[in-house]
């Protein structure tokens, strides 16, 4: 992705590994200031992992692959212990986030490779390509689901998007927001709406920043409004993304996302959810929905007058909260899926277990 | 209302007269405060309109009663120059807030009445009597909605509102709320969802405060959760107030007033709008819809960690907001309109201006 620095617009991805570093765009900060975030071992990684310096399920995914592989490149040992260390750094990074599936399936196979090796040197060698690997095919992915996606936007067109399924949820280029940087590259001229996104304002936060980074033209606009312009004529078309999609065609995304589905129905607007194949779960009947703590509602984080970042509360102490993270949206209100195989209607992804 | 104060529950309207003092409960203060705003002069009545310490069109149309009321007890000069003192201090009071008919309404009345005293003391009796009836019919009329309204609610239910359609917003009692605090009272066992009702978070802030002071059950939700709690069967029936009505039932009110009613729709939830008689508009054929600053939506005030309140910064600076204040449902979506006359559907509605 593009961003804007001191030395001009440089090119960088969510998370990469330099020597035996890993090392994120320390999220938390964005949009006020943009750091890189080091971290100097496995357990740092798994630290920055679970205090959301990194977020977005594909993004932990390829963090919890590169913490694997620095952790084996950092060991120091004799090659029988190896394996002992290699469980309990495994369970160290598994032990951050519950939910995202993507971090399991990523350490699971670094950890798989890895454990074929027949010395520490070709353990290190095969868990520094491994990981690579993985983090490459996410980004390739992401590419792909853009050059899909972006003939779906067209000049004038007003695109709305919900939460950030952005470059900063993955490695590069994002789910949701690949064929808009796409259609954008190809010169088209239209406008996003960014949904803030409540309660923790990932639209207005990040998805606002990445647009703005590109130079794509863009409106944040508050969840409630969203209605208001459809109804207006102004959003053609709504492009979310989707933490995970069961064979029904049942789709799990950040909490709004159905709202956003049955009004762009009501409106007669196509809705997509944009999402690489390893998003599909065929197994699963259905959709836990995890309940978060009720400060996200309650509390504001932002940045202060003075230059620093804080939190301020909204609601009285008295009052309790309900914060239910994400919601399903039935396929019905479901145009189609955009991933990196194509554009599959819901009644066609069975194609994609199959191709797999 | 109920307000907690250390002195034990005390009951409160949000604005009145001492003596040619004009009180109100600051309501940029609340949740976090409970202070007493006092208006010295007519001039300090105006300055609390325009800068918000009282909010709300049937609010604001009693402060601006009591003002111009206020300015007629304090005058001093000859009686002579009365009529044009009267004139510039319902300028004053009404080149305030430019949008909020019953501001008007409230101070024209006020000043035909006390346009017809042929002494000072008889203008000064016919101020504090006419304002004091303003006051007086505009919380009746809240009495009664909530009296016609309360039926609705029953055992059991969930309750959906938006905004702050409240006591705060009234002279008392409020519009949706109104139904809910004598179904309370009624001693009915149900809980409330507030959305908290973004940019300006009036649903988290007042009517979270409200329901508190009241004791009734409730849950502050992000505006986004609204539909996921209707899905889920949570929600039995929404109940918002109304900026404008117009003779075709379309309803102006607060933003993301729409997609709950689509989001009710969708989900067979009955959906009422609850506004006194004057709320309708029997002579516009559209509603104008304001858009405010977009500072509301790329910051949030609340209270900070260390006891002041401020603001924090969202957004990225680089990012252009939308922030229009209010939207439009249209008749087909509103089960009902709940008025200090009685519950009409919307095909009824003409029977309100008749009545008049």
């Amino acid at each position: 992705m593009k961003v804007k620095t001191r030395e001009g617009i440089r090119d960088f991805r969510t998370v990469w590994m330099e020597g035996d570093i890993v090392k994120l765009i320390n999220q938390p900060l964005i949009p006020h200031r943009f750091e890189v975030f080091e971290c100097k071992n496995h357990q740092e990684t798994a630290r920055a992992i679970k205090t959301m310096v990194v977020r977005g399920a594909p993004a932990i995914g390829a963090t919890g692959a590169y913490g694997l592989a620095q952790a084996v490149l950092q060991f120091t040992g004799d090659f029988s212990a190896f394996p002992d260390f290699l469980n309990r750094a495994e369970q160290t990074l598994k032990g951050t986030r519950p939910t995202a599936y993507d971090l399991f399936y990523a350490t699971d196979r670094v950890k798989a490779q890895v454990l074929k090796a027949r010395s520490l040197e070709e353990a290190r060698e095969t868990a520094k390509k491994a990981s690579q690997d993985y983090a490459d095919k996410s980004a390739e992915q992401c590419r792909k689901i853009g050059e899909f996606g972006r003939d779906l936007i067209k000049d004038g067109m007003g695109v709305l998007t919900h939460c950030n399924a952005g470059a900063l949820a993955c490695v590069d280029y994002g789910t949701a927001l690949a064929p808009i940087r796409f259609a954008h590259q190809q010169g088209k001229d239209f406008t996003v709406f960014a949904d803030e996104t409540r309660p923790r304002c990932q639209g207005a936060r990040l998805t606002a920043w990445e647009l703005a980074q590109e130079g794509i033209r863009h409106f944040v606009i508050a969840d409630n409004a969203a209605g208001h312009f459809m109804q207006k004529g102004e959003i053609d078309i709504v492009i979310v993304g989707a933490d995970r999609i069961i064979s029904s065609g049942l789709t799990a995304n950040k909490i709004g996302t159905y709202g956003k589905a049955v009004l762009a129905k009501e409106n007669g607007i196509p809705f997509y959810v944009a999402a690489p194949s390893s998003t599909f779960d065929f197994k699963s009947e259905e959709i836990p929905i995890e309940e978060r703590d009720g400060d996200e509602v309650s509390h504001m984080f932002g940045l202060r007058e003075n230059g620093e970042t804080g939190k301020v509360r909204i609601t009285p102490k008295e009052s309790p909260v309900k914060n239910p993270a994400f919601d399903t949206t039935p396929a019905r209100l479901i145009t189609a899926f955009i991933t990196e195989k194509g554009i599959f209607k819901p009644g066609e992804i069975n194609q994609l277990a199959e191709k797999d």
